[in-house]
């Protein structure tokens, strides 16, 4: 197998890309694809500073080294979720992987705030994944705020946005669909931009890259998300990939490039305001974050429960 | 396991409907869902007569079946495609099926008519199947305005409406998207309307009423279909479906209910004339199925073929 640009011996074959690379070629071929995709899509303006979210795996920590090497001012974002082991590993990870470059790390522990996945999930009857969401969305919003971000980018990959678009068309979540952009705007002028530059880069190439690099990185997948219906699209999608290579780039591109434009009627007048609480952006007076820690504060206190001294 | 509705002994579970039941409830329940299709979408009145387009397989003779039984006016017919064994085996199962059951079938031949599939594809240079929907589209509506049919009915399955849909999202096919409906009315004033009755109704439950009441139908794929991409569309959807029983179904009716309005003007302004050349529905001067057939009078004439005699 030779290097399709440079004829050397090829290290890895990319079938969706009908290539194969060395690993010279490939880290070229990778950061190209990354950074075409922050240009083409305007994600980042000339002296904008990137809050990028890093959970501790392979494609949050790719897109961070990347951004940083091409001299993107970025400040590294890990929001402790209080999952357990994972998370002490997970955040152990992003430090060891900032302190080994210079780069700037910041951290919010929802375990020191009293305020736990599990806890989150407990207070809401609904799964962790729901709650962590929410959580997710407050911190990375908050945390752009305030340490002068303009813009939040996040590690999502082309095997994520498939699985997620493949779910949202399962349902039909038109709403889901207009709002499913690697660029999406800030909902209300005082607010972040979010954006999403592996988009199109699938797990393989940044699972290639973490290893090809050596990066010391969370392997497992979060223990919530096992049995999740997205590892179900995951794997249907990857059975249609293989019949088929380039299949979830054509069908996450092409969305974007034509198919998102039919749903944008669906979210038109869905314009955020600010929630009354917290300052963050909210469709209502209170954010979906504010009411979920009311919640927990209403369950605890009907237990009996005194808020936890470990915060 | 007791049958849901009569709590006897049950013989078949659908998961998709969370239910079970015995034969003579099963047959109640299938009937009830192709009928209730039918009243739902309008997709026969009062006093029409229906074109049944029937192949052979489970699907069509089952709906066909369903029609005539409930009183509906139907002609079947039967496309030979002149796919060699295949073909011959599935004239002869409508024609047993039709004679056992003293209803009218008409047959139109492709091999009499010297154009049978693998014919058609060799001139065209493309996929068998594409020639053949060509054809069928030709000669279904034909047969319906020779036989003074206002409908023609098709025995597409729930599976096979959810690959078609994967298949033309997986693809952006919004003008594709925007025509899969399970009622098509007229292109043109002078046409039929196409109505798919069995579009909620699965494989699954087409297969058990096939076999319980003792149908003797051509069981293999078209040899054709073999790896063509729909199959890998129903394995990936087979994946979702087992991990979450009733996904198809929600994924086809919110499509129709909900989804399908979003690619409304991608087709907006198609509207089909007449073939000047055959008079059947045509988006160009000469229908696809003309220029198909002079395509493949040329590429005979062009390799001084003389027309076989065997018409």
């Amino acid at each position: 197998m030779k290097c399709t640009r440079c004829r050397d011996s090829a290290e890895l074959k990319l079938r969706a890309h009908n290539a194969a690379f060395c690993r010279t070629c490939f880290f070229e071929f990778f950061e190209r694809r990354v950074l075409r995709a922050i240009e083409r899509g305007r994600m980042i303006e000339a002296g904008e500073r990137v809050l990028v979210a890093v959970s501790g795996g392979k494609d949050s920590l790719a897109l961070w080294d990347v951004l940083a090497r091409h001299g993107y001012a970025t400040v590294g974002f890990h929001l402790a979720l209080g999952i357990g082991e994972y998370s002490a590993r997970s955040r152990e990870a992003c430090q060891r992987f900032a302190s080994e470059r210079g780069l700037q790390l910041e951290v919010t522990d929802l375990r020191a705030q009293d305020i736990a996945v599990p806890d989150l999930a407990w207070a809401a009857r609904r799964p962790a994944c729901a709650a962590c969401g929410t959580a997710k969305r407050h911190f990375f919003d908050q945390a752009a705020l305030d340490h002068g971000c303009a813009v939040l980018a996040t590690g999502h990959n082309l095997d994520d946005e498939a699985a997620r678009l493949l779910g949202n068309l399962m349902h039909w979540q038109t709403d889901h669909l207009a709002r499913q952009r690697p660029v999406l705007p800030p909902p209300h002028p005082r607010f972040v931009r979010k954006v999403k530059p592996l988009f199109l880069t699938s797990e393989l190439e940044t699972a290639s890259w973490a290893f090809m690099r050596g990066y010391d990185y969370v392997v497992e997948e979060c223990p919530n998300a096992v049995g999740a219906t997205q590892l179900t699209y995951k794997a249907a999608l990857d059975k249609i990939e293989a019949a088929s290579p380039g299949s979830k780039l054509f069908f996450v591109r092409d969305f974007v490039e034509r198919g998102a434009a039919f749903f944008e009627k669906s979210a038109a007048d869905r314009s955020a305001g600010v929630c009354t609480s917290c300052g963050q952006p909210s469709f209502g007076e209170i954010c979906g974050f504010c009411s979920l820690r009311a919640q927990l504060e209403r369950r605890r206190a009907a237990r009996g429960e005194t808020r936890r001294a470990d915060g």
